[in-house]
């Protein structure tokens, strides 16, 4: 079977440059919810055995044939409807397009640029919605006054996936009992319901990062007690060619697993870049403010205020963004307690505010505001992702007093965010070598309160430039399995540059994996059938099946192809590692005949002689063997 | 600086395809020991500031450019000396080539054909030496009656580098409090000396694999108390065109660092191939006999037998092979265990044995015959590489009834390798997710009394085709770090198809990743230096020296030259991640002027006056906040 052709748009898609092949095998599934405009999207995955498998999909609509797409309009308002009948929030004349906006280095002309960028996407326009005055309208404030959204629903339905196939993998109890997972903390029930996740989200240990004015979000649930997800970066470029460009980066994302982006542009055209990616985005999207920010005041940190910030904040929340990352932990106490660090400040944003608060001699402007902060979240609904601006850049610098200084503010800061209903997450390191990795989500689940830990990596040695992407999988699977949420994803181009379309995917691919094994190693109901599933297709030679449950099918693909080229040989017996004439695979089917005919209890009586006559043999000192026939 | 020029014959070389240039700033040095043939080399990588860091160096001769190597001569023989000098061994008549040593399918063209072979390379051809007629030439019989050879002084000496150049980056107390290692069971002394390498090869938790028959060695040694090590598998073309191409396979192995290499060629002329390869290899050669057995059956496993085995296990220990694996402890009884799995059984050999036992309903003729083979090993000093020919091949199998019993017989037979001197190490999976390695690590250490332990990964995910190299660095760095001496690489193509140059590479990096992960956890003195190194070069923006420190230089420049090319940028103090505008790391300067010109104290009574207004806001419910005056 080869992949499925294009769909009937396929010369649009391919002149707008946004990836939309389905997966091989694959079609997109929709699971019903309580109402007609909450559908789940799954992957479904057609094996040759004629079972289906379907698995967990973050590609959003672009892998759906059938969904018309055009980046000028944006995706469907799939939460329109949900928002709507809360009934607590009301549309208003948001902020005014400013020239400012895209950066201070655009001037009046610069200006012209903006709304001419913004008039060809003019469809993507769209009046803000915030809370009515009094109202909170985040999923913690629904969750904490026992109600369960459709955002919840929607997650409890995605996280559990289709049991059905699942079973038949996971039935033999002997091998249950065996491979039983270690939660090392983790309270995951068989069956996630919406209820579940309701008041995991009222206790803060997990978040539905869903801003009011995101109604094209596919909602995702980010804690301890649910799937590993993984975030990727993207950002601008230079020279902004075309909508589709921007937007192809997060969705040839999404297509390779990421649960969310971030979009950390900078420079030139930023508002407008963001307005096209969240309206055609299905993840929850990512933003740092405080790099829009020192755009506005031209590049030099003393320069940022609260106003600019606060306005900041207020645009993008207009425009959708999910989640900010808010450096409000990184005191000015603290920022001398780098000096012997072997490589002081890392974090962009960790360092814009250092220099803010040497060059005023203040406290962190975000410390002292992060009340105000706090109110226009829960208008909104952006949760927070509490930055970690003294995250350690090496492996010497690893839980060090500035590290875990700043990660106990954060810890205050979420007990106030959570005065607020405001969902909350933190973000961790960084460079850590394994044996101190245990000690970071020690310390976060106890000063944090087990809000979600978002750590990027960690990177368990430094000397791996070009292939950090690995460095750091190992250290994102263990601290997955110790209780982190998600993993911001490593490039191979880390530490060297900026990376391309395939580093992104590279990245991903390193990431999915890090998750899945740390889903596997805590017991996610149902993760492992996937691997089962792709377990019995190696052992039944299905290759098309293996590539098609594999997490980069093409790669697979071409890999086996370049050994064994030949259609026919998708469907042999054999494969290149032994050859035609010798398999191991085949010889464990004799075994069974063996077993079959000769009945295990033959088998064991033997075993026994033998026991017997080994015991014979030692006892005699090793002179004694058992002869054999030569063939 | 760039890389030094290739050496006067390289217009020789590129004819003889051999990879030997140098890496950037680096140079061959040897650290002279006790006897004037006793040199043990390292690589002396010159950082543009003037320091020279010294690293562990497996690549041999080849990167010598003041060595002249001719493939058809062989590397020098260094260990003749040594081995000479213990006047118990004695040259004699070896086994005649015989066209069935290069398989069955030869015929007596096929002999003429190997003849023709051997005499392109005759000078590879030497007389074997064996032990003289009751003298027992292991390094663990000589350890064990105290002896300290040159090669314990070899390793030894490797094993702790050139310490002077490590000091200064691991001088700080409160650093190396604050990182101190968790060796999980492993003990390491600060300096690693001959008497300390002699009592653990005694004890048998270290081997030296080196054949008296390799007198090109360079020892490397393989236990829990030392640097993890890290196996690559070659095999030989399906036609083979030259000596050239065969050798050049090992040297690209070792250029990327592998410790040691099997040679798991089948088919025709491996035999001569093996020449080839043990004659020109500076690093361990690992065999599994059973495969050239195998071949002089017709590849028919039914018609194995002793004497066909044994004759092999002669002919290879008389070319030098370092170490067999040995399928010894896959038992008739363990073979029913395998049926209810969901993969069977994966091994190569261990469903050759399967196969054979299940035919004959016999016993295991390699376990019957153990003490036989004990004396063929301790003849010539070939280690045991005691086979998990029941290992795992998927998640769903790891840790079950089969694996266990052959872990616990691999027990019982090194019992009896100890009896003879035998060194021996144990081989592990395969295919086990995160939470159980540890169980492996456990029982192995319990059964097996600490015999140096020797892993496939493990691969902690089924679903990664394409990329299980990343997949089994995962379970490869945990169990590294909680004690596995050496770890066979999985390379992109593992279960896809055949590995090509690239994909060695890849699998080799991303093991030296992981094995470095380890040393770094449980901390081999000085391991951390080199990413101290590392750290530093970053954060004083020498681009050329974070590439010569890095495990790939050609591509950690590559990547950078992607965005930044020029020359000049490789003095910049910036990168393409921030770009020049702004740069995290010169803030840190700034940060460390402050502290200067402020002196903590400040900081400090800062710090306090803003907790008590903060305890004030708190007190106050909320509505404080400290102004900061807009830029």
């Amino acid at each position: 079977m080869n992949a499925p052709e294009f769909p009937a748009d396929r010369a649009l898609d391919e002149r707008l440059s946004l990836t939309r092949q389905p997966f091989p095998d694959s079609s997109k599934v929709y699971v019903a919810g309580s109402r007609a405009d909450l559908r789940v999207p799954m992957r479904e995955i057609a094996l040759s055995n004629g079972e289906r498998v379907t698995v967990y999909d973050t590609s959003g609509p672009y892998t759906d044939p059938k969904t018309d797409i055009d980046v000028r309009r944006g995706l469907a308002a799939v939460r329109e409807g949900w928002i709507a009948d809360r009934a607590d929030t009301e549309a208003y004349v948001g902020r005014d397009a400013a020239a400012i906006d895209d950066g201070a280095r655009n001037d009046e002309r610069g200006l012209e640029r903006v709304q001419a960028l913004r008039a060809e996407a003019a469809a993507l326009q769209r009046k803000p919605r915030r809370a009515r005055s009094g109202a909170n309208v985040t999923q913690m404030h629904y969750a904490r006054r026992g109600i369960v959204t459709p955002e919840m629903e929607f997650v409890a339905l995605r996280e559990n996936g289709k049991r059905e196939w699942m079973r038949e993998y996971l039935g033999d109890p002997e091998r249950e009992a065996r491979l039983a997972p270690n939660a090392l903390g983790a309270l995951m029930p068989a069956v996630i319901t919406p209820e579940f996740v309701r008041d995991e989200v009222a206790r803060g240990r997990a978040i539905i990062p869903a801003n009011i004015n995101h109604l094209e979000l596919e909602p995702t649930i980010l804690g301890r007690n649910f799937l590993v997800k993984v975030n990727a970066n993207i950002g601008n470029s230079a020279v902004t060619s075309s909508i589709e460009e921007e937007v192809e980066k997060m969705v040839w994302s999404i297509r390779w697993g990421a649960d969310t982006v971030m979009d950390l542009s900078t420079g030139r055209n930023i508002h407008t870049t963001r307005d096209w990616i969240v309206r055609n985005s299905p993840v929850p999207i990512g933003t740092v403010p405080i790099y829009q920010a020192l755009e506005k005041v031209g590049g030099v940190a003393e320069e940022l205020s609260w106003p600019i910030f606060r306005d900041t904040l207020v645009e993008q929340a207009e425009q959708g963004v999910d989640y900010f990352t808010i450096h409000a932990g990184l005191r000015l106490p603290f920022i001398p307690m780098t000096t012997r660090r072997r490589t002081g400040i890392v974090s962009r944003g960790g360092s814009i505010l250092a220099k803010w608060c040497i060059t005023h001699h203040k406290e962190n402007f975000l410390y002292t505001h992060f009340e105000e902060i706090c109110e226009i979240m829960k208008a909104y609904d952006v949760s927070f992702s509490l930055g970690d601006g003294l995250r350690p850049g090496s492996g010497a610098d690893a839980n060090d007093e500035a590290q875990f200084a700043e990660l106990r503010t954060l810890g205050e800061l979420t007990k106030i965010a959570w005065q607020h209903d405001v969902q909350t997450m933190i973000e961790g390191p960084g460079h850590v070598p394994m044996h101190l990795i245990q000690a970071n989500m020690t310390e976060q689940l106890r000063h944090c309160q087990e809000a979600p830990f978002y750590t990027l990596g960690p990177l368990t040695i430094d000397i791996s430039p070009g292939y950090d992407h690995i460095a750091s999988a190992i250290g994102a699977a263990m601290i997955g399995w110790m209780g982190t949420a998600m993993l911001c994803y490593v490039t191979p181009k880390e530490h060297l540059g900026l990376p391309d379309r395939d580093d992104v995917k590279q990245g991903l691919i390193a990431y999915k994996i890090a998750a899945h094994a740390a889903d596997l190693a805590k017991g996610h109901p149902g993760a492992r059938a996937r691997d089962d599933a792709m377990s019995k297709a190696r052992f039944e030679f299905r290759w098309n099946d293996q590539f098609a449950l594999g997490l980069d099918p093409d790669t697979a693909r071409e890999f086996h192809d370049e050994t064994l080229p030949k259609d026919s040989a998708k469907e042999a017996h054999f494969c290149s590692m032994c050859g035609p004439k010798f398999c191991s695979m085949k010889i464990t089917q004799d075994v069974r005949d063996y077993a079959a005919a000769k009945g295990l209890d033959e088998a064991q009586a033997l075993a026994e002689g033998l026991a017997e006559k080994s015991a014979e043999f030692k006892a005699r000192g090793g002179e004694f063997y058992i002869p054999v026939h030569p063939a």
